[in-house]
């Protein structure tokens, strides 16, 4: 599923980043859907010539406020009502928060019959992307020329949280800066937020999730992967003029169409150094871990129900993570790939060699190659001493967020560690404050195994591990901290953090202590790499970037950015072997699979799909693919037809659709989404939530506002 | 679809001939469910190590007893009434000879409701062997050891001609010597012969061939590919005693089945070097021609029905064989494949190398070097000059036939050509005279291209090419032949061949006598073939042959020879890219893929399909696959189970099997066939032929033999 690679922040999101570029490389003479348009230079010319469709501002506007951003992922208005459609993999995160003992929403499904009972989400952040300016002359205004790459990023990460804490303060909007084309071009992005967020309706997981880990990242698909929210103003459902009015007509093969949402991130612009280094080095050693991790947790869920409960949300990611490595991985690993790549890094280089003017920037992928020497010569430190040990979605990462607000919020605002400037406070407060469900003996088996894996691989008399066992077995260490600890406990929380966190700066919690004692090495190494790694390629990318501009002209798309994109496309089958996938599936493939399986494991159907078969049109399509340039972070997207009706929810790509993270090809690359005629006949015919398809027909509410309180 | 490839005699089963083997190359400890068996050879230790089951020989023989062979195919016996299934495809032919401009047999289908109206084939032969017995001593005592390989291959035919007739005079049975193991050993089947062959079912083809040519070498499938033939004797259903009775059961995840049919070639004795020109040279000159006939026979169907229907078959073998060789040829493309036969050539080498007493036999492997080398030089004249213009399956290839015929049986049986021994004779003329309809214009047509194409390539002075055109253009000339020829009329022809061919040898018929100008050419090419190519290969792998007899002992299997031959393995889905193709596929399927196409083009169901959907168990077994190793030749086998009852019907094998030519593997290939509950099914409840059903399941016709009269 499209999902952002979702592990553990303090670990894998680092190492994600040094596979992550900023910018992007093509060839700009597109002859192919390529390419994720921000929607302040939308590919306007190349649309109507390939589709003969002018998309206007009013209609481009029109788009971008009826998307929204949900934590990593995407999501559209469906009603004047602040009704939200979005995936069920993307809405599951929630289900499993709300989930009790008693209700396992993940398993169960959940639908409000009436917006009263509609479930609210604790810590839950939506946003409207409102406006965006360009401000790279600020920011690059204060970046003499003369500064080291650390410096200089010191220099500009100052200039942006002053821009977005003035943001703030002047317009009420959260604001981000946001460094596209690798820091060529800086761009503020002003987002309205919605804090009160409530669960609508989600269909069973078998359902939503039928084919589970076999079919993730597959296609021919049969998933109902939707679900709905509802944001909320004043306790009242949100009024949100812009939505998307329901396609009823359906998809055809060869319809155009586009996809509006927010991937997360690409490497196109990665030199071809990177690449292999990805493919050799990094991509290996994150697959290695996270297999690691799904071990550990598969036991854990073997343990019971309860364990299974608990364990089933962050398994599925992981498990999700595996596969789009693995896919990426593959990718890499095809030398037509790296051939491509090659290619356009050679005619990008001969064009920079033919012009004197642009030959300065040729400096650019040898800074990029110090900085991989660095990081090879460097890889076991930066692959376990920047590792908080823990479930750092759990316990421990908030654990860490918290000793680190106490102590960031003391320094001048552009000195501080990104996350804690001061624009950023109020999301962070809500996401540490909310009350979330922890599992504590979850929590405590994670510790100690990752405190057994930094004792195996850095050796225990390792400065670091012998700061963190303290002496005690890893086993023996976890459970003395995980028990004593009371940062489950949110009131407890709140506390620790009311007034600029005075409590958590001086709370003797164990878990607090136990991540005061870590935080010296993983600053150590924080700092390391950004000074020799992301610094020194920060500067390089921007002259690269500046070479494309130069040679290119401007009319290129930047890497993703995980802020709100417009990609385009049809409605397309693809060659396969030597026969044909078509562009859509039905509900008859959805009950063909599951006998095929006779109905067992990953391919049970759920008792609904077996009892009320009957009552459906099985010849309506269910799940269809499209060319739409997309990657992780486009989860929940809409898909709209010309007058930008929607269409379609995108969930996922195929499994020739991985290596467009480094190369976008639509030979076979396909974007998978729920075909909205599949949804609308889910909720009618399935779900009893016949008055939820007619709010997205009609825009009206299943009760009238009144009624609501 | 796994029927043999089926082009013109004349030109491209000579030339298939080429990278045809005639032994086997495998380790023989093996672990895999691989092996086409002799029936007399059974692997009966394997299979009982790994199903536990051991074949004893009342049921091979059963077994055996209950196959037939029909032409380059396969079929069982499912009644004690002589009825036998096979595929659709396989009396695909038939239902095209018996079809009219009324009755598009093909197109609608067709099915005697009682045997009275059961259509019979004219010319049709169906085998099944009765026995088997080894005759190595008597074929190679006639071959001196000195004697060049032509000559010792002349003298072997003299014997191998010799054996064949005695065989007719003394047992009434047919019989044929077989070269198995690369002429390491000969065996002389012998065939019980059904001359009157008749049409009891066949449904419609696009229920039949669902998927079209796009599907076709594909997986998952949903064809109903079977039929149904009856054959007689003295007027009355054959009483057949021998026949597979119905496992109603069905077929499960990892059931054990077996596999009993006439696999036409595989090459897995091949060379490296073999291999290799079969890839760089053989293959991409056949898949080139192949695509041009298509070509020419397209154009031809777009000119209306009439043409459609004449062309409907030819069209269909032709995309048929495209396929099946596109496919081998990305087999012998993947590195993979070339990797591992290497390894293999390279572990008998230095088994052979380490035993002086083996050494000798390395000598071989530079003889099959030296005859490529030969080919390599030659190719023109062997691609071009022992090619007869025309339709080889049709009035072209009938007259070279007569006209050799004609003066073949003047000649010593042992020094006739291959197909022209008194014992081939009784089936020659069976076929010769069987009035079978003949389209002069797609003749004419036919006619015109290839001589374009020989012009084309040979130059407009070449002898070959002034003889065959008679100073005309090619259109002009192909006109003036084929309009004057009487050999579309069965009558004209039976008053020809009569009184061994003496109005043959004497008649001035337009299209015998420009067969009569070719054949100097064509024999001429053939004879240098044999003496340069076939000879010589024949003697190198009779020592290959040997030499893993003695490295690797005698429990190894022979490569395919258009014989009886069982192979074994499970009903077992793979794992495809990062997902799984399950081991069957339901009728939910066929309407998912139909309606995933907006049931159009190949996809396309049937009035029946449609209409009677609602009477269907969507959920019953259509297709499924296993492990058994099959080629093709294999079309129409029956799968039985270890009660030796009925399972499947082969039909096809999936894309990754087309590499098992060369090399067996179980982890992706495998053999497709129909759930024998579909056929019960599709019988019952689509084609109204419950008493076919009942047939199958109790033994009984559906009228007493007495009404039959």
């Amino acid at each position: 599923m499209k999902y952002r690679h979702a592990v553990s922040r303090g670990t894998l999101f680092l190492l994600l980043a040094f596979i992550s570029g900023l910018l992007t490389l093509v060839v700009p003479s597109f002859h192919a859907d390529e390419g994720m348009w921000t929607f302040n230079h939308p590919p306007v010319k190349l649309i109507q010539e390939r589709y003969g469709f002018k998309p206007g501002s009013a209609w481009l506007d029109h788009l971008r406020l009826s998307c929204v951003r949900i934590g990593g992922a995407s999501g559209s208005f469906v009603s004047p009502n602040g009704l939200i459609l979005t995936n069920h993999h993307v809405a599951r995160m929630y289900l499993q928060e709300l989930s009790t003992a008693k209700h396992n929403y993940v398993k169960t499904g959940f639908y409000a019959k009436n917006p009263a009972r509609e479930l609210k989400v604790p810590g839950a952040v939506i946003q409207v992307l409102i406006s965006m300016q360009n401000v790279t002359k600020e920011v690059t205004a204060s970046v003499s020329a003369r500064l080291t790459p650390a410096k200089a990023r010191k220099a500009r990460d100052a200039v942006i949280a002053k821009i977005e804490n003035v943001c703030r303060k002047k317009t009420g909007l959260t604001g981000e800066v946001v460094a596209l084309y690798g820091g060529a071009r800086y761009v503020l992005y002003r987002y309205k937020q919605y804090t009160d967020v409530r669960i609508v309706m989600a269909p069973e997981q078998r359902a939503a999730y039928f084919g589970g880990d076999t079919d993730n990242f597959c296609y021919p698909r049969y998933d109902l992967d939707f679900s709905f929210l509802r944001v909320y103003e004043h306790n009242r459902p949100a009024h949100t003029p812009d939505f998307l009015r329901t396609n009823r007509a359906g998809i055809h093969d060869n319809m155009p169409i586009f996809v509006s949402g927010n991937p997360a991130s690409t490497d196109r612009i990665e030199t071809l150094g990177q690449l292999k280094y990805a493919r050799d080095a990094t991509l290996p050693y994150l697959i290695g871990r996270l297999k690691d991790v799904r071990d550990m947790l598969q036991r854990y869920a073997a343990r019971g129900p309860a364990e299974t409960r608990e364990s089933q949300s962050i398994l599925f990611y992981v498990n999700n993570s595996i596969k789009a490595l693995t896919g990426e991985y593959n990718g890499l690993l095809n030398p037509a790939l790296i051939k491509e790549k090659k290619a356009r890094e050679e005619k990008l280089h001969s064009s920079i060699a033919a012009r004197p003017s642009l030959r300065h920037y040729a400096q650019a992928w040898k800074e990029i190659d110090r900085s991989l020497a660095w990081n090879r010569s460097h890889a076991g430190e930066l692959n376990y001493e920047s590792m908080l040990p823990g479930y750092s979605w759990g316990l421990a990462g908030t654990a860490l967020s918290i000793a680190r607000y106490a102590e960031e919020v003391k320094k001048p605002d552009a000195q501080r560690l990104e996350g804690y400037h001061e624009a950023q406070i109020p999301n962070l407060l809500r996401r540490l404050e909310a009350p979330r469900p922890y599992y504590k003996e979850l929590e405590t088996v994670w510790l100690a195994h990752d405190l057994a894996l930094l004792k195996k691989h850095l050796g225990a008399d390792d400065p670091y591990v012998r700061t963190l066992l303290a002496g005690k077995t890893p086993e023996a260490r976890a459970k003395e901290v995980m028990d004593a600890t009371r940062l489950n406990n949110a009131a407890f929380r709140k506390k620790l953090l009311a007034n600029r966190g005075a409590l958590a700066a001086v709370s003797q919690d164990s878990l607090l202590r136990f991540v005061r004692a870590a935080d010296p090495t993983l600053r150590r190494v924080l700092k390391a790499r950004r000074k020799n790694i992301t610094a020194v390629r920060e500067q390089a990318l921007t002259k690269i970037a500046k070479a494309r501009f130069a040679v290119y002209g401007n009319d290129i798309y930047p890497d993703a950015t995980d802020t709100l994109r417009l990609s385009f496309g049809v409605v397309k089958g693809y060659p396969f072997d030597t026969s044909e996938v078509p562009c859509k599936t039905t509900f008859y493939g959805l009950y063909n699979r599951a006998y095929s399986f006779d109905n067992k494991g990953n391919f049970q159907l759920s008792k609904r799909e077996l009892q009320r078969k009957d009552d459906l049109d099985l010849s309506v399509p269910l799940d269809f693919v499209c060319t739409a340039d997309i990657t992780g972070g486009n989860s929940g997207s809409p898909v709209v037809d010309g007058k930008g009706e929607l269409v379609g929810l995108v969930f996922d790509g195929n499994p020739q659709s991985n290596s467009n993270t480094f190369v976008y090809s639509e030979v076979q690359a396909r974007c998978v989404a729920v075909d909205v005629t599949a949804i609308i006949q889910a909720l009618d015919k399935l779900y009893d939530a016949g008055p939820l398809a007619r709010e997205m027909i009609t825009g009206t509410l299943p009760v009238s506002p009144k009624a609501l309180r």
